[in-house]
């Protein structure tokens, strides 16, 4: 029976057939796995998963957290399935043997992480969150903030936050004005308010560790003059046992369209005198930092876009098939049976386009877990660069196609399931909203955006974008020997000569200085960028689809049938939608710079 | 101040200004109107929905209707609402004035129903359900019928529903089951089961008038089977004095993402014996009679789905102008003051694209109901059958693009926003949950897509078709006197050329009987079509700013220019997506079509 979460079939596809994330454990590192240590880790995950994860989502949205005497409570359930998930390692799952980790490569666990996302995405976000924050204080915090914080982070004893974001100054992190005053102690007492803290405060664990971006007074304006401090909610003595409660005060709950189990608050630092807070690293270099684990964070993001996209697909597909209603648009005999939803053209062009956004956007994601794993644990260190080089250049992609594209999944998915979609009897109208905050956290796509052209395809003069390139038409190359994807192969290698020469053009642009001119337009670039990349994703699914379908059983082929079918959907409905976007961009179109604010 | 409904002075702009809205009163019907009595309409309407209905909208969506000692509780303030709303004469805006009604155009009446739709939606709801429900009562009723309900609903003493749906059936009306047997005493009595009634139960009026298809016992399968008979809650008596509890009752109410202030529920049917129902009209004519009002009931959802995209987009649009946050792409000064966020290109961007589909919006509704008008009330019958062909033509267009696009308007304001814009603190969010039932109910996206393809642009050989194609080109014409306006009636120009070559293709093939090939895309062939129109009303806005914009003073010169960027807009990034689409109409792509169930 379908979990309705991630179709193991699809994903063992495009982990083994597609990825080679087999191969993986030629690295030192995951030498002492196999794909028989992956699988029982996969099952392990969708057992929890569908045990304890999806068993309370419905239940958790319909119930938010709310104050209950000064303290935040939570449904008992949210508990019970982080300890489960803690339990079966999945809180150090990427850690070393050392501190009780797996050593388990970055593409499993995210592939985990598709799992329990599609499952529950508001519980997993605490246990996200706490291993994000026992990643940064790991590289770049003290051996005694390691000591006593880490630890207890990875076994779920303490969980973690990212206190970023203030009040007034949203997505502008160089405006933040939360200060920190040294004292003699060695450590800082923090005053300031942050806003949205995901899992900010609540009686889920012992502890919560705040990793907070902060200005030491007198530091330079902007971001050059952000540090980052670990604040923990109580104080943790010299041995680890925890002491007084900490100036730190919940300022109030946040109430979201959806990831309503997921605790958002404002937090209040300083009301009493100021917060204790330790610096981590060294001063001034807060964002720094900070970028540096952002490339696992926006995977992170994108992975659980394509979760809660996925999930939603899979439900829609189950209704389709179930459900009879209506008949085709030939028959007329009114007396003839009703046929299920799925027998209906415009119903299969929903479901495929679902299909090509989610296991297109599982594709990427995986893909990119697998460059991380490349980048720190190739024995090579030209693949280590040239993996960290493709990272670097893909992240802001990896953070928002998901986001955009496994959100109209979600969409198509009510769609699918007409007034019932819309009612809360079904799940996908709360995975729908859940979806929603996927484009705005971790940077809007506005960010994600000006990250890609700004800054990514820019760097060392366009190399990286020259490397993925090269890796594109390589895919090209390998296609071209089968007669069924010529008509794929001949697209993509149109789409990518077209994307290049906006690349460049819009290069000579920044280049010349002319910033606001050739970033005007950068969400568009965003966008038909993401596409290319998706639609190289699926030439490689076709291409092995192909492959291998002589040689399969029934059941099998026309699982490879439906894979070469969704890259046909995405090359002849999706891909041509960049020819307009590279247009409008290669063109400059200043239609958006020149409107002015008097003119809405 | 900005109520941040539907901006005035835009309104102004298209009921005068573009659709020439004071000429209706050249038609004996609005002899007495004039565009002082249309302007004052629209100022009562604009201030009770400020003061009435906007006022309790978040309150309502956070307290759904829920049962009490088995009746329907709402928050007082929706009868309160509504009794300003009837008081003022807007429950018979467009009615006879011999039955207490105004003689308001339709035109004017939707220009209102934006603004209420913006103000909150599920309160407006029960009022236009019942105007509705009067105008079938009024144009099938017997004398009897008309007499003892259709002024109680005109008065807001009675309210209406519509119910169509069955659980089993969904959108497949020629599957209801729903059967009614006929007595010695003239009535029916009728058993079955209906589901998502909107307004099927509570206490905000004195009874409840349900209009229900249904099937007389013995009549034939499918669609032909279908009468339509009135079902009240409480039996009226002939002097029409409530009598006794009719055979209705509740069966559950429905929880739905958002519209929900309006009930919905599950009602059934004869659960003690039989309902007493009352035919309207002849038997087996029921659907035909659905049909006839359906045109306004399609009308109503597409300009509920425009005040709900438009009111976000004027809130998104003022807080763009209130917050300041960050700095736009060339300032490097981190100690420089952060810009409001209408700054930045990318912001712009969004609210660009979303004037150009709320305003875009508005103009399509407003066309529509002058088209309604210009059939009902012209003195010639030339203009009349002219305009009948239009908006049959232009139904599935008028109820489908504003839910796709004025949706998507919803989901830019949220974006906006940020983070704010995902909260329950903004209104954003509610609007968008609100406005994603539209392109759900009264009829689906996919099934206005085979309406408009499959028969309306098919009809008496495409006349309908080629008639709106003239009106276009005529629009061209004018347009071209302008330079400015070159770049922009050359494009839709081509587009035209292409829509119609792809609607020959396709026609060619559904004449020759390959019903299931041509349609197999036809919310394709909506969509471009629905663009190519708002295309070409976008275009008639722009002549019109540039034709006054010199006389101008200062602030009306930035609204005109506005107008003719927000055309630039549509025109350079939303019109040209079309080619793409005809581009795999034209080659009758069977992606959809080939896929199986299988294979996903």
């Amino acid at each position: 029976m379908s979990s309705k979460l991630i179709c193991r079939r699809d994903l063992d596809f495009l982990l083994y057939q597609v990825m080679g994330a087999d191969g993986l454990v030629s690295f030192e590192r995951f030498a002492e796995h196999s794909r028989e240590t992956f699988d029982a880790t996969l099952d392990t995950a969708e057992s929890i998963a569908i045990d304890h994860f999806a068993s309370h989502a419905a239940e958790l949205d319909e119930n938010e957290p709310r104050c209950v005497d000064q303290q935040v409570a939570l449904i008992p359930q949210v508990k019970a399935a982080l300890a489960q998930y803690y339990d079966a390692g999945f809180g150090a799952a990427t850690q070393d043997y050392a501190l009780g980790g797996m050593q388990l490569p970055l593409t499993i666990s995210v592939a985990c992480k598709a799992i329990f996302s599609a499952a529950n995405v508001s519980t997993l976000a605490y246990a996200s969150l706490s291993a994000a924050n026992a990643n940064v204080i790991g590289t770049f915090g003290s051996e005694s903030l390691r000591r006593l914080y880490r630890q207890p982070l990875l076994d779920g004893r303490f969980t973690g936050t990212m206190a970023l974001t203030e009040p007034q100054a949203g997505s502008s992190l160089g405006d933040i004005a939360t200060t920190a005053l040294p004292t003699d102690d060695g450590h800082y007492l923090m005053h300031g308010s942050k806003m949205f803290i995901s899992a900010g405060d609540h009686e889920l664990s012992e502890n919560i560790v705040h990793l907070v971006l902060a200005r030491i007074k007198g530091a330079p304006a902007g971001v050059k003059g952000l540090s980052l401090f670990l604040v923990p909610k109580y104080l943790v003595e010299k041995d680890g046992a925890l002491g007084a409660r900490n100036d730190v005060v919940l300022g109030g709950l946040i109430h979201k369209m959806g990831y309503r189990g997921t605790t958002s608050t404002i937090l209040n630092f300083g009301e009493r005198g100021g917060a204790v807070a330790y610096l981590v690293g060294e001063p001034h270099q807060g964002l720094a930092y900070m970028f540096q684990m952002m490339n696992e964070a926006r995977i992170g993001v994108g992975v659980g876009a394509v979760g809660l996209g996925y999930t939603a697909y899979q439900h829609a597909l189950d209704y389709a098939q179930e459900r009879h209603q209506g008949r085709p648009v030939g028959n007329k005999d009114a007396s003839s049976p009703p046929q299920p939803l799925i027998a209906h053209s415009d119903v299969r062009r929903m479901l495929l386009a679902a299909k090509s956004y989610v296991e297109g956007g599982l594709c990427l994601s995986l893909y990119g877990a697998q460059l991380a794993d490349r980048k720190a644990w190739s024995g090579e260190a030209a693949e280590r660069e040239r993996a960290r080089t493709l990272l670097d250049l893909l992240t802001p992609v990896l953070k928002s196609w998901p986001s955009r594209y496994c959100l109209e999944a979600n969409s198509l998915a009510i769609q699918v399931h007409g007034g019932y979609g819309y009612t809360r009897d079904y799940p996908v109208e709360r995975l729908y909203r859940d979806n929603r905050l996927n484009p705005i956290h971790e940077g809007t796509e506005g960010i994600q955006s000006l990250d890609l052209l700004g800054r990514k395809v820019m760097m060392r003069e366009g190399e990286a974008f020259e490397l993925l390139c090269g890796e594109i038409e390589l895919s090209i190359q390998h296609a071209r020997s089968y007669a069924r994807m010529r008509e794929f192969s001949d697209s993509l290698h149109a789409a990518l000569d077209m994307l290049r020469d906006t690349t460049k053009t819009l290069s000579r642009v920044l280049r010349a200085g002319d910033t606001e001119l050739a970033l005007a337009n950068s969400s568009l670039y965003l966008d038909a960028f993401g596409h290319l990349v998706v639609a190289w994703l699926w030439l490689r699914q076709a291409e092995v689809a192909l492959r291998v379908e002589d040689t399969s059983n029934d059941e099998a082929r026309a699982f490879y049938r439906g894979k070469y079918m969704a890259c046909q959907y995405f090359f002849r409905w999706e891909l041509p939608r960049i020819e307009h976007a590279c247009r409008l961009l290669s063109a400059l179109d200043t239609t958006c710079l020149e409107v002015s604010a008097d003119n809405f």
